[in-house]
């Protein structure tokens, strides 16, 4: 705040509002000036809420959490930056209607760089350990899981069985609706789960994570039912190829954009780069979706304590569809993979 | 949109886009002009997109479907409405620079009235038939689990138990994160599942939905393990009426606000009303909170087709909490209970 020359922030953004300060109610707005903080919320949350804010007093608001907020910041401050990729027009004319009248002019400003969203792109020690809990518990998902990806199961009884694991081991849920694609549907770079039976021949991509502390775990693995044909085994091969490649391009001060590049290179060599029809990756934390992209042409640096994915894909429509994902912690000398389990070959 | 005098629309929100065109995936913006609809999405869904959208032409964009949304509107129209609620405001500043700088003045305009969300809010008989069987589904899975509920079991496993019945009868995933609250847990009114175990004496409150075909079931059930006290006993009796003489208070033309009151006004005979800590309900559909909100002061009428939670609740911090839950369609003549498993006294 002070780098920025920011007087207070109003956070509404409820991943951010965690982040600061432990809250992890589902209705939130939290006031920040240079001395104080306060979190507003509602009813729902009185026991909840001082049970889990870490420096920040707790208003319980009567109406609306967002107006009470404002008003507080109004006796505050003169001027409140807020985020404008995560606040609606219609929440700041709301902010604005709470502030008097007279000190209503100016007083919201549009913080000029992603803040909050820079700052929770560089994960602390603390978190690093929570994301490779939950990348670990993901990892031996996928190993529980290889004996039972058999012909003639749904592709929703595959996805039921991982989740009840994933439960068990644990987790507070699943980072994002967990994607089983078989046989042709393994071509939909995001076939969630459907009543499609897995085929004696064909490819299974199983994409899923967990959220374990609140941390989202996030990866692929694509296996082969039966037995593959020449162009689906080295296809595969390319991906993989294409796969570690990027991986090994994450290091520190490298852009986004070359790691990207260095997934697609590969792949443009076995002419399969015009069937990549996605990005390599994303940064991943408290949310399944953070900053960095790992795209064409972003010129983000990578730094250290960053965790991103690194998930190339191939997707033949109507015939097969391929993606390896691992999720990877930038290092001060190079990266770490967070899912260290087998993505070789596997044939069951 | 001709009684709007509304020219064209841009519609991002997702649920939205699934309501008016059927695509499910998670970028899309979709603009609607008088004579033409176009979907704009990603490289990820060119599959998916042409097999689920209906009424729309899709263009799959190259960098971003909202910039080039907003382009192609700009070709079209001189004047677009989008929804303000579901709009941030960096993607409004987004959207204009997609627009050629002479129409850019002037060529974006706020909805007055939240068009789609009133829209959806009333169901039609495809959709009722959809709801209620989501509800459906969520009733056989609180019988399922009720022989399930024993002293020890940790809030999660019994999380993940039902979970995976949910699964298992078809659901695509649950509707919000599930909430098993147990003893004095129970008094949080989101008391999401932990490793806390089931007490062998308390309260437990299970409260979860499941999507089915996208649309959401919501239910909460409070049951009692071993002999309660006179004052639990009572205190369940007392949000029963509160429940039940709000369900009766549901009929066309009725306002939110008097659902609300005739909740609260049971409540406050036994002195009850200042535990009662959130409002009554609220609207469900493709969102598990959609219009109208049932809560104090609301003037929205009733309408038939609207489907919405009563939910009354009390919590005791430290001691104990308790919350009934049904979904219910409005009808002609009144309304329907969708969720009709029993809710009277249990005691484990």
């Amino acid at each position: 705040m002070q780098q920025g020359a920011v007087e207070a922030l109003l956070i509404t953004h409820l991943p951010d509002v965690r982040w600061l300060c432990g809250f992890t109610g589902s209705n939130a707005a939290l006031a920040v000036t240079a001395g104080k903080a306060a979190l507003f919320t509602d009813g729902r949350y009185t026991t909840q809420a001082k049970e889990e804010t870490r420096g920040a007093r707790v208003t319980i608001a009567r109406r609306s959490a967002m107006r009470e907020a404002c008003a507080w910041l109004a006796e505050q401050v003169t001027h409140v930056w807020y985020d404008a990729d995560h606040t609606s027009v219609a929440a700041l004319d709301l902010m604005r209607s709470a502030v008097p009248a007279k000190q209503r002019r100016g007083f919201f400003a549009a913080l000029k760089t992603p803040l909050l969203s820079d700052l929770r792109m560089v994960k602390d020690t603390d978190e690093l350990r929570q994301m490779e809990k939950a990348a670990a518990l993901g990892c031996s998902l996928f190993e529980a899981m290889l004996p039972r990806m058999e012909a003639g199961a749904t592709e929703i009884a595959v996805a039921a069985e991982l989740e009840f694991l994933a439960r068990g081991l644990g987790a507070e849920g699943m980072s994002f609706e967990t994607i089983v694609a078989s046989g042709a549907r393994s071509a939909l770079p995001h076939g969630r789960a459907t009543q499609a039976r897995l085929p004696r021949k064909g490819f299974v991509t199983l994409d899923f994570g967990v959220i374990l502390n609140g941390y989202c775990s996030d990866m692929t693995r694509t296996v082969h039912l039966g037995r593959a044909s020449d162009e689906e085994r080295s296809a595969y091969d390319a991906v993989l190829d294409a796969q570690q490649a990027a991986v090994a391009a994450v290091r520190p001060a490298a852009t986004c954009g070359a790691v990207d590049e260095a997934a697609r290179s590969v792949l443009r060599k076995t002419g399969l780069a015009r069937y990549f029809t996605h990005s390599t990756g994303h940064g991943v934390g408290l949310e399944i979706h953070e900053q960095p992209r790992i795209a064409a042409g972003q010129e983000t640096q990578l730094q250290p304590g960053m965790v991103i994915t690194i998930e190339p894909g191939v997707y033949l429509a109507g015939k097969f569809g391929i993606r390896i994902e691992d999720m990877v912690a930038v290092t001060d000398s190079g990266s770490r993979v967070l899912t260290p389990v087998t993505k070789g070959w596997i044939e069951l």
